[in-house]
């Protein structure tokens, strides 16, 4: 079964850019965040606000994020962001984040985060837990 | 009495400016939000956090915002900023952030904010309440 | 002639609330910014990218902008923001950006942008120059 | 010789965090770009806007970057960010910046950046030039 892709397109705006006339690195970190929400509502049926609530958890908090420049996003280029699940393990996952121009990879990103719900016993206690069979089936 | 001034000074991040070298229009009304959380700090010496359990409200939203923008501030500049409230009412207040440069005037920002509390009678319905007199003594 | 509208719909981002869960401030006048440059596109057929070049200006800065922030926008909230010219002057024109959410206003914007060229005689000034009436003509 | 290190501390803004009260990743990323501009001024003794034309280099830009997320940083958490060049190559060189909080680590951030010059013969291509060996002395 091929894998659930998230496509979506974007134009840079002026403010995303920096004074190089460039979009500023940190701008693509909130990029890939959002792809990574639409991911999930898109494969699963659910929006993200109702993520927590459906699945007993209190989110996928990202514990490690990456990326790679290699050519640079100008104010007004239409961007295409394919986001995918790359691996589930037990009770984390990554995430990784194609941004191409006109085909071409311009960012190279990538996110682990992980499936975290309070402690039954514990609330003040949070974590990771079990990611259900039937949420990574739906990822293909 | 002189009312209470909160001044600070900053040094224009790259990140902050767009591709004209300048600080984004939206990065000013940052500056300012942090400006006015220093600005009650500073006078009622509890910390950001702290206000609302401090003074029992849950904040104080922001209900109006402008900003002037008579000189652009560039990557590098020194830029200070001055604080104050120049008006309580029964329950909102207005607040000035005058931002320059070497002196002049660069930007001329106002905020009107709401001093915010849940109803004792109905704690889903929030709205505006008497800033107490003691608060309003603080700034001068 | 109708006035020339430009509505686009968005919805609110994980990444552009606060801790009380809704928008912060400042990402609504980043929102209102892309509006600016996408009426112009619209009206005038020719990408922000290509605006100055198009039009022997160097751009169109922003010399005042406001918000009243009516009702908060939450995470996964789809806003509406329609976004006109509601007055051009010899060289500044306003434009109005009202942000509705389920029909209801939320935020009501407003920026004042200056139609802005370097002087003919000395490339170093800069400042406002008249608004050719085609232009104006565009936006009904 | 010791390396040299940038130690800067800062408070943790309202609008940099996110509706689950804990800083947005992004704004690490701002926060370590910030961090390298200062750590390359302190070292080399020149502001980050003189940092071009005083090496004859168009920038520093970015490469890579990547970010360990280990604790929450919230609203009002002072945070120390401690930044040094870890390697300098041929062309490139790696910055690590460690984010503590109260001393321990929050967030391990590290970024790759290249030593970037217009090409003598052909000003439109830009690319990595050898970094100088004084400039790679400042940083002990």
């Amino acid at each position: 079964m091929a894998p659930f892709i998230l496509h979506r397109q974007l134009t840079v705006e002026w403010g995303q850019c920096d004074p190089a006339g460039i979009v500023f690195n940190s701008r693509f970190f909130e990029m890939f965040d959002i792809s990574t929400w639409m991911l999930f509502e898109a494969a699963l049926g659910v929006t993200a606000h109702q993520l927590a609530e459906t699945f007993g958890i209190i989110g996928i908090p990202l514990v490690d994020a990456r990326a790679n420049f290699l050519k640079p996003a100008k104010f007004g280029d239409v961007v295409e962001i394919a986001s995918r699940v790359t691996e589930f393990r037990r009770s984390s996952f990554d995430v990784e984040h194609r941004l191409t121009i006109g085909g071409e990879l311009a960012v190279d990103g990538a996110e682990t985060r992980v499936w975290t719900a309070r402690d039954k016993d514990n609330p003040d206690k949070i974590g990771g837990v079990v990611i259900p069979s039937d949420v990574i089936a739906r990822f293909g």
